[in-house]
């Protein structure tokens, strides 16, 4: 027990718990949607590979009841283990969804819990599934995976994914209480996560430090320790989602939380674009990296028209006119 | 002009545009974002690009200002290109926040428009991201790719994800007339937009057919002739999304709008383990794939703990312990 701030501020902490319980209980489903579609493990293989994964740092509530799940056979007198014979449409409470409602209303990106916000909706289409899949192809052939790599690589995204995750969480925690007035002390948040919560884990220990070593953190992603656990991650989890992306597995809160990590690391984006189009259409103006100050260009007089472009172009252009498709 | 329905579904179907805008805004940029940072093209190669792209399929008021863009010299006097003087810092005024949290509200996945929302607030944390470059990695050695090939392969990617979110956009839009009494026209609104809204293309002229052959299409995905252009185009698009992650440059509307596709056309997601999990921790019982009805387990009596798991096991639990990484 703690006492984490004012008024409600107990209540929107144990809200974006449950977001980011969405995520880690999303990230779990996709390693297995991994392991057994492109690995091909049996639900005694998972089993064992998600105790192994309980022993080491990602040693969790979660990850301990998911390697218990896969030794259950069928309590309904089937052959058989019981995962398999539940169905694939996913319920949900209500409290994932305001977590991600929030985020978008304070502008925090908490792409990870969106994704598997967004699974939820997708699981329940069970009908409108089976009907896209008569129409809709994916790749065929699984490419061969060395089984004992694919772990590997799987758990090491799982981790470095779950940093991201929380990272958003506590960002979202952070900017609601300093727009609400709330002085909540995040490193405690972690804290008594720890305690009977569904995303107990060794981890949130080094949550904590992290912010006992620096209060003010920007995000948990550039604390030294976890900075230093991402980079080493990278590799096997550039590896699983390009895998996925390959064979067809939606892996969509693995790749989102890719994706944040390869915007948060970057010091430029292409937003530049995006303010000129806006400036472009709307006269939304710009600012420059040069000079201080709001710009705006007369785009429309100042630039050259596609077709005259087309006309004056070398190689790139007509290439990319001959392949652009005919427009029907 | 066109009468759209009740009394505030109009409002509606305009919010619903500009986070469809938003989309596509967001998926140029990674275009452009690859394009440039993987195929090393120059402006003026980009411009002769978008203008090709706006030549076929692609042709859209977006796809010609952005082909404009890049042939606009800085108009401060400086050298070069006014695109690349403009400070990756992207505003927004508010519709594609409520998009995002409406499309939450309603359950319909709409990741496409999120991940743009999602890059918008990423974008604004220029001085952060400027400190976490410094810290967190990513890939050096970017593979040497056939230009040819990327510029085909972007051009496939982004039409194909363009389907996607157009057709999340459009299933929002119908969800909220359902739950709100609105009797839409969905081919219409696709028709309307073309009447000087920032989305207007030559592709809402195939939504609105799309609509006209069967205006209870589950999904715009699903439409005989968008299901073939998807099917053709998945490819190219899968490339570009795994070669994104492994070379680290965010493509988060890509990427999601793939991850959408992967998990619509399956008919089996792994979404019975988060509902094993779900009846572990909260007794939210399941259904079951072979009868009908609500049933619960008593996971952690029928279940073997993993220590047990561990000390059984052979060669895939010992290796994942192994390499769990020490708890620390």
């Amino acid at each position: 027990m703690t006492y984490i701030g004012e008024l409600g501020s107990g209540n929107y902490v144990k809200m974006v718990h449950n977001g980011i319980e969405y995520g880690d209980m999303q990230l779990i489903a996709e390693a297995y949607e991994v392991l057994r579609t492109i690995g091909g493990l049996s639900n005694e293989e998972l089993a064992a590979v998600f105790a192994g994964w309980n022993a080491g740092e990602l040693d969790s509530f979660l990850i301990e009841i998911t390697a218990r799940i896969f030794t259950v056979k069928d309590t309904e007198g089937g052959e058989g283990f019981l995962v398999d014979k539940i169905l694939d449409k996913t319920g949900m409470k209500g409290t994932g969804r305001w977590t991600v409602q929030e985020a978008a209303e304070r502008s925090i990106a908490a792409p990870t819990m969106a994704a598997a916000l967004d699974t939820r909706c997708l699981s329940g289409l069970k009908e409108e599934r089976a009907a896209a899949s008569k129409v809709l192809v994916g790749p065929t052939d699984l490419p061969r995976v060395d089984k004992a790599q694919l772990i590997d690589d799987v758990r090491q995204a799982l981790y470095a994914a779950k940093i991201c995750s929380y990272a958003q969480g506590m960002n979202l925690i952070r900017e609601a209480g300093k727009q609400l007035g709330w002085r909540i002390d995040l490193g405690e948040c972690a804290r008594i996560w720890k305690g009977g919560c569904i995303i107990r884990a060794k981890f949130l220990d080094r949550i904590k430090r992290a912010y006992d070593r620096n209060a003010d953190l920007a995000s948990l992603l550039v604390d030294p320790e976890f900075a230093e656990e991402i980079n080493a991650r990278q590799p096997s989890w550039r590896r699983v989602v390009a895998l996925c992306a390959a064979c067809g597995i939606a892996a969509p809160s693995l790749s989102s939380s890719l994706s944040y990590l390869d915007q948060y690391r970057r010091p430029r984006l292409p937003a530049n674009l995006t303010q000129a189009q806006r400036d472009f259409f709307g006269a939304h103006t710009f600012e420059r990296v040069d000079k201080a100050g709001a710009f705006h260009c007369e785009w429309a007089r100042e630039s050259t028209a596609p077709e005259a472009v087309l006309a004056a172009s070398g190689s790139a252009g007509a290439a990319a006119a001959a392949g652009a498709g005919a427009a029907k």
